[in-house]
């Protein structure tokens, strides 16, 4: 039976004495991190939660972070971390949604948390994760863990539920990621040969680690033993500094961040030689900024990973050496690379067949990796996983090799700054104001953020309102990432296809012409 | 959830028109090599065989054999690899202890097979595989193959039994290790990175293919689409032509074998330089004979695997970078390495606690990779994964870097005065002599010390030395108890059993004659 723990225990048994994490000026190593998540979960259990009980985590990038994803499942509850970018009413709804029994913040989301509280009631637990003093009414993670008895193992394992991913949503409503122990161990396992670390492995986590991309790779750093670093926020000057100061060997960043990075104006400067493999994934990478990596950093190999939440995340690596510009393994770049060993892809069509190389169908996956549901959406699970394969809701194609290429996000994301905006929850919040008759929202071409999400809106009769006022009104909605950065009014009713839906692709054209667009 | 076909079909996506099998005047690629596959489960299937129904395999390494390793689980069937070197009563045992319900067989066993088929009534379905004519009252594999229709895959995966792997041979009575889809796929992911392949790939089946070892680096190398090559019978001599004629990027074999090539006339005047991965396993590798590999083989990485049956079989790596006489990764060279990512370890003591570290106890392991348990036998079962603990029966300890020796394989621990020693120990001293070519360490009866020490050797051609001497040579090596109180000198080889492993029951056999000892 596959246990997320025995990664762990992996580490504490190769490397005992090596560092975990370091982050501020606390430094732990892996024998002292075990002993850490040990007391964490049975601090948790002395709360009195119980088995299967969820726990959110709502907090930046950290070392505590880390011990609370690994101290879930050492005590036998399910992790939820929550996407720190998101609107007080869309936490709101997801605690609620998964009952969250308890709730690990930090100093950035305290006060977020405690206004949500008196609203949750089975939120029963707050627990402060952060820098500074602890707020009144929450409890202090350290004189927790102080006054803890380290639990035994729970021993859950195999499908097992361990962590919920929240995923946005078409229908505008977030949908729960039910990862098991197996689910997340598969993935560490497909995900092995793209980290390709050991215990010397020195591991940056610049991607949120709420994402599951980031979590893609964290369950290998720990199994190899190796160093876990923490940027609470992005940024590309600070990342090279610390690549340079503290030898960073891997990380994990999606192609914005790439992009920021490799026209950062100290980056030929700055001594990134020990940085051996960055992966990327989350959006596809323009060949441009492709290129410019391998000029500016170039120590590294590069994968590029595909997938999604449902998957653990990992379905697809392209590696080190498909990332070439000539030779015989050139060719590929546009690719999102081939199967990961344990995860089987096919490009099915309508009718769930396997559809011609080269034809575009929906790519989907299957394995242990695949997600056991949706938490508590029945239907939607059966959709999902109907013939017993994961259905992504991306479009693509697989060449004679086997690659796989990403065309098009069926469902309509609109991929900004690494993440994913669906367009139909922006446009349920344009709907939602009064004067707008019609609306669309499209990803348009953004120097910085790789897409940006743009409003086109047709208003009622008589109505008038500004797009800075609409824009405005979503902020009050959804998350200032989802928010259209721009929107244009018109009077003309929205070009539609013979089937009534939008026709977006006549909506992007006079945006993206003369330009690749992966998706159009 | 995992299934084995998984794997065969990312070679035919990945690599379909490239080389899967070559052997004799036969090249297969790999679309037409799943083709075979799918026409011979359908054709299986049209001689009656149910879904769960075993069938024997009976034969030298080939491309059918790897044929069958393949149709049986996309058949649905239960796919039992039998020993070749068995007398006819054992294999007659085996087939009648799982109920075979068909048999595959080579010219080599064709005999055989017709002689024991009356005693095997379950037994209704005899298919020739071999060279040349194919006997009266057997079906021809190739007619077989032609005649069928493509079965689609019986989509068995998970827990369902996929096949049964017997063990015996040096421990005494034989069990069937029962091994599910999901056994033999955690094995292939924990395997990846030992092999390190790609479709690039170049392996020669060097070790018998019924046997685990071999399987452990099979399945991957096929689902990364590498080229398949067979040697029916391993030679040393034949061996090298092999490397150097055909490209042969990677083997599995055990130290018998390579202790055979590095000494051979014509390895230094080989190019092996394709040669970049040797796995080896089954049993120790005395340090001796591992310096000499570095110089005979000085492109070849090296990677010790330890496992089982049991384990589908890997349980631990060495890898090329642990394989070094000096620098900081030195001095890991007399350890099987570390526990495989997927396959937990630890070192239990009577009392199932976990040993400290550098104190002998029995080496477990627990993960997707251990098997189901033995085949109709719930009391051996019970016995052997009590706890959650896959039981290896071999004594070892670990190092404060996770790294395990195996000291011996319990059954094969000598009780001297209440001492136990390890034979592996007294071998690895005799090893040290220059003069011994081969050499075996077993208990005899003795009338004081209730098991006496004894050595068997084997000298280097023209290498004269006397056993006082030999044994004058340990004690500047072991504790006195541990030294050898006798050995005998021989001129013909060591019995070696199917895998390759030095046959102690053969050599206890006429000292124990008519007594009893515990274990045999």
């Amino acid at each position: 039976m596959s246990q997320i723990t025995q990664l762990l225990r992996r580490a504490m048994q190769t490397a005992p004495a090596r560092t975990a994490t370091q982050h501020l000026d606390r430094t732990r190593v892996w024998s002292e991190f075990g002993e850490r998540v040990a007391r964490l979960a049975g601090a948790l259990g002395g709360l009195g939660l119980q088995g299967g009980d969820r726990v959110g985590v709502l907090a930046l990038n950290s070392d505590r972070y880390l011990e609370a994803l690994f101290a879930m499942p050492w005590g036998g509850f399910v992790v939820a971390p929550i996407n720190t970018r998101l609107a007080p009413r869309e936490v709101e709804f997801w605690l609620g949604d998964c009952d969250c029994a308890g709730l690990l913040v930090d100093e950035t989301f305290a006060e977020m948390a405690a206004s949500l509280r008196p609203r949750l009631p089975r939120l029963k637990r707050l627990i402060f994760m952060g820098e500074g003093a602890t707020p009144e009414g929450m409890l202090d993670y350290e004189t927790l863990l102080a006054e803890a008895h380290p639990a035994a193992d729970a021993g859950r394992g195999g499908d097992d539920l361990a962590a919920l991913f929240y995923t946005g949503g078409t229908t505008g409503r977030s949908k729960g990621v039910m990862l098991s122990h197996r689910n997340i161990v598969a993935n560490a396992l497909n995900t092995a040969p793209a980290l390709a670390g050991d215990e010397g492995t020195v591991y940056l986590h610049a991607a949120p680690m709420f994402h599951a991309a980031d979590n893609a790779v964290n369950f290998v750093v720990t199994a190899v033993g190796g160093k876990h670093l923490f940027m609470p926020r992005f940024d590309a000057g600070l990342f090279l500094q610390r690549v340079a100061r503290e030898k960073v060997t891997a990380t994990l960043i999606v192609p914005t961040m790439i992009n920021m990075i490799v026209h950062h104006p100290e980056v030929e400067a700055t001594d990134t030689s020990s940085l051996k493999r960055m992966i990327y994934g989350a959006s596809p990478m323009p060949e441009a900024v492709i290129r410019r990596a391998f000029v500016a950093l170039p120590a590294t190999g590069f994968v590029q990973a595909y997938g999604q939440s449902e998957a653990a995340p990992c379905m697809t690596f392209l590696y080190p050496d498909r990332h070439a510009l000539e030779g015989p393994k050139a060719g590929k770049l546009k690719s999102a690379g081939r199967a990961a060993m344990g995860c089987e892809i096919a490009i099915l069509d309508a009718q769930g067949d396997e559809a011609p190389r080269g034809e575009v169908g929906e790519i989907c996956g299957r394995g242990d990796n695949v997600m056991l549901g949706y938490w508590r959406q029945p239907e939607l699970t059966q959709k999902a996983l109907h013939g017993g394969w994961l259905h992504t809701g991306d479009g693509g194609y697989m060449d004679e090799d086997g690659f796989v290429y990403v065309v098009d996000r069926m469902k309509d994301m609109i991929v900004s700054g690494g993440e994913n905006v669906y367009s139909a929850e922006v446009e349920q919040a344009l709907y939602q104001h009064i004067a707008v008759a019609e609306c669309a929202v499209i990803g348009v071409p953004d120097a910085k953020w790789g897409e940006a999400v743009h409003g086109i809106v047709r208003l009622k009769p008589n109505a008038a309102v500004s797009p800075e006022a609409l824009i405005a009104h979503c902020h009050t909605l959804i998350a200032g990432y989802k928010a259209p950065r721009s929107i244009s009014l018109r009077t003309e009713p929205l070009p539609l296809s013979g089937a009534g839906k939008i026709l977006k692709t006549e909506l992007r054209k006079p945006f993206w012409e003369g330009r690749d667009r992966a998706v159009n």
